[in-house]
């Protein structure tokens, strides 16, 4: 069957908490779900929001590949005739070939909300879904609750969907808009609906049971040909139905077509895409998208996937953009090192005599709180330190970091640092805007003059962690840094009862790992001629 | 109908990415799952983790309500006789009264990764159970792969069902292992697995296809009595099926008995426990449990919603132990700071020419990174601080924090702090395991003299979020503090780019509020005679 795909991310999913997009996001947005091959944009609501009015004005001077672009409005409001109704008048004015409006199909809010007749609410659809009709739009039809109401008053909540399709509504979307419909119910409801309508039928989950996809696909199957929902799931509450989930089930295993198998390829990056524009944290759990949805952490999982990937996972990952991954951890076997060693570069074997002391000592490290997923540097170092492959650059001599702060609330961050390359020794002072920052200006200052590349190294991005979060400030921080120069990026760990170590941990791993990767190791350390630096 | 709970997030669940349990968080979990009401707490693995070894040896001394600990790991290895498998011997040294034990049903597997044939795998199977049952036992059998066995093989699959039962498994769990499967499958392979079985059934699901909690459901409809699954869904890939999602759904949707309704209000403060022992950040949108499960934004929805909840809500956020929530975004009026200062735990009202200007500043700050989502006490000051209500108890003239490491690697934290209360001067030192540990007990060391009772004030808790993680060290960072005297807890934050100053201001508030609750207020300030305590 073809299920059209009808994205509402800019409207339902713009009511999620912390989300909200400018014009230009819309916009942005807009173009990439075109891109994606949906079938139904949904640009805003007109008649609520002065900003989505102006979406639509620009959205009708761009191009659109595929996608409809769609209006969505209420049924008239009841004082109204629906000629001279202003959100009627909205959703003309968007000039849209295609307008979705909701009306209600739950007793209980045609009495508490809207404070009618139940028969004036039938009223309120057919003339609404009529005019917009004789106006020449593409009509759909968004069954507001329609799951509840059909559970508390069967027989009315049909007169409404009837009342849309006498009207001539194109689609009926049956809507279960408080999210607590269980698959069953939702069986029970849709087969109702058919019996009692001809045209094409919907489906509007959210996910408030969490089974949004589960209720998606259980319409597809009973035949609604449109399935409405947003990308990651993004919606009020616990989310709308995440499209990212439902199209790889419709495409890859019930042989439905919705965006075409070679679009399906993309929807990891669309994925990703949205959750930057939104500002969003996409869980790495997230079905078929998430970075961790093909991870394998367990050493049984690891190595018989590396015999036969479909020993433990569902699907290829490449049919829905994504990839696999080897994590390395305390469950980890001699197979994860490896994979994870070729994964992050590693271009030699590691010598079957080390591989055992790898593995051991790997262990201990995550025992005490280290975790190399984020941290390919220090995994480097950790393998090549037991091969007695790293030179030591240098030898720290010590360190000391002074925050203070006076009585007018000013802070000055300085630190000391005494290191020796060789037979030389370097004793600086720097400051910095944090006690952190202000050790990795001392630690680059000290080695700049053995190891010049070192000014180009950056950090460009730091994590703390509490990772023992039940002993106040005496619980262990883990501290991930994102170190780059210019052309390479890689990260590295520290962990320790105080921020200050486990940082140096982290910037020296950084440091090392760059001194590692540059020939300048070779040259013996030698302190230049040079006039008095501090 | 009885539905069992069986937890397994400290063995599958450890096996999320970023997630790696101390011996000492597992024995916490195992015990707050007990107080939850589950009936089985997997342990762990104790023939693959010498962890979780020790984690059995220790939990053996402690007293459990209700929860049987059991003890998981797979039928005997092809090449040793039962009696000498050095993983079956792990099991029985665990001393549990229930063991777990995974076999394969999928011919694939027994063809790929045990390389053995399909009549020897039946073997193991029973061999195995039996050995365990003989060993006076109550065994549970999980079969790993079930559902991708049965669709590929069907009779072989149902065959290693057979063999556990005549062996004498106590329970067959039905495993969906890669997490594929849909619920109209799972229906099937349950179906064929009750006429191929008498004895009791049960599910694990993982949520690959996003389905995991529909899928467990589907299960329990038609019969199976056990339902697998771990707290928040962690697990590998995309998680185990969620408990947190399937015991509402069963208690209150569905009316079997899994806890019993007193327990399923704790369920929210379950899943943030966990949530915090893992250090895992939840996704707001969690079904039930999530912070914004019940929160609302949009206009419409908000008046509804007062009106009458269960238009927008499709159940009582209480009967989870969840609450409502309506969103201040920066559009928010009096009324949602209103609402919010209630929430809070707010219980005077908050002066109409006070308002605007907490509003004002509410916005100003939350602009500026601080959230009082999870600091009531700095919420409280904020507002009372514009009341003006709040007396200067000391004015900082200044601290300062001195961390050190010496060339043998030893670190020292100790910070200094001079206060002024009245017109006395306190100037202090002290030490700590490291810089914020220091600067705390030296702030309570310098108004101990004052204040006696700050003596009681401990932290409990202590968080670090970079909240703008893409400008290296110079990224600000949030501290929340939770702080508590014996008897109650309060929580304050903190913002800067200097992790020292951020942590300041959380334990400055901290001590304020303290104070303010605190009658001592009234007595004026008065340093008592004493010997010299430096």
């Amino acid at each position: 069957m073809n299920v059209f795909i009808y994205d509402t991310t800019l409207r339902d999913g713009s009511q999620s908490e912390h989300i909200s997009f400018s014009l230009e996001d819309k916009l942005h947005l807009a173009t990439r779900f075109d891109q994606a091959g949906f079938h139904y944009v949904e640009g805003g609501w007109p008649g609520s929001n002065p900003k989505d009015l102006l979406f639509f004005q620009r959205a009708r001077r761009l191009t659109w590949k595929l996608a409809r672009i769609t209006a969505f409005g209420s049924t008239r409001h009841a004082k109204n005739r629906v000629q001279k109704d202003s959100n009627i008048q909205a959703l003309l004015d968007a000039h849209t070939t295609t307008v979705t409006i909701f009306g209600k199909s739950w007793e209980l809010h045609v009495r508490k909300a809207l404070g009618i007749p139940l028969t004036e609410n039938l009223k309120l659809i057919s003339e609404s879904v009529e005019f917009l009709k004789d106006a020449g739009k593409e009509v759909i039809y968004d069954a507001e609750h329609f799951f509840d109401g059909w559970k508390a008053r069967p027989e009315y909540a049909l007169r409404t969907l009837k009342a849309a399709e006498s009207a001539g509504a194109d689609f009926i979307v049956l809507c279960d808009t408080n999210g607590g419909s269980l698959p069953s119910e939702i069986e029970a409801g849709v087969k109702a609906a058919r019996q009692a309508v001809k045209g094409r039928l919907g489906i509007h989950a959210h996910n408030d049971s969490d089974t949004a996809t589960a209720n998606s696909i259980a319409a597809v199957e009973l035949g609604c040909e449109m399935v409405q929902g947003t990308v990651n799931g993004l919606g009020e509450r616990c989310g709308n139905a995440n499209l990212c989930c439902i199209i790889p089930v419709l495409e890859l295993k019930l042989d439905h077509r919705c965006l075409g198998k070679e679009k399906v390829r993309e929807l990891t990056a669309l994925s990703r895409y949205v959750a930057e524009v939104s500002n969003v944290h996409l869980p790495g759990n997230l079905p078929f998208v998430g970075s961790s949805a093909f991870a394998h952490k367990g050493g049984i999982h690891v190595s018989a996937v590396l015999k036969s990937p479909s020993t433990y996972e569902h699907l290829e990952p490449e049919t829905v953009g994504n990839q696999r991954r080897v994590l390395i951890s305390d469950m980890s076997g001699k197979s994860n090192v490896v994979y994870k060693a070729r994964e992050l570069g590693w271009k030699n074997d590691i010598p079957p005599d080390h591989l055992n002391a790898v593995v051991q000592k790997l262990k201990q490290k995550e025992y005490e709180g280290f975790q190399y997923e984020g941290a390919d540097a220090s995994f480097h170092l950790l393998v090549q330190d037991i091969a007695d492959q790293v030179p030591q650059f240098f030898v720290l001599e010590g360190w000391q970091v002074l925050v203070d702060k006076n009585r007018d609330g000013e802070l000055r961050s300085q630190a000391t640092i005494k290191v020796r390359v060789g037979d030389q020794e370097e004793h600086v002072i720097a400051e910095g805007n944090g006690p952190v920052n202000a050790l990795n200006r001392a630690l680059k200052k000290s080695l700049a003059p053995f190891f010049p590349s070192i000014d180009k190294v950056h950090l460009d991005d730091y994590k703390v962690r509490v990772i023992d979060a039940h002993c106040g400030t005496a619980a262990k921080v883990r501290v991930l840094i994102e170190s780059t120069d210019g052309e390479r990026r890689w990260s590295s760990v520290g962990v320790s009862e105080n921020v200050l170590e486990a940082s140096w941990q982290a910037l020296v791993d950084s440091v090392r790992y760059h001194l590692l990767q540059h020939t300048e190791r070779a040259a013996a350390p030698r302190r230049p001629a040079r006039k008095n630096r501090r």
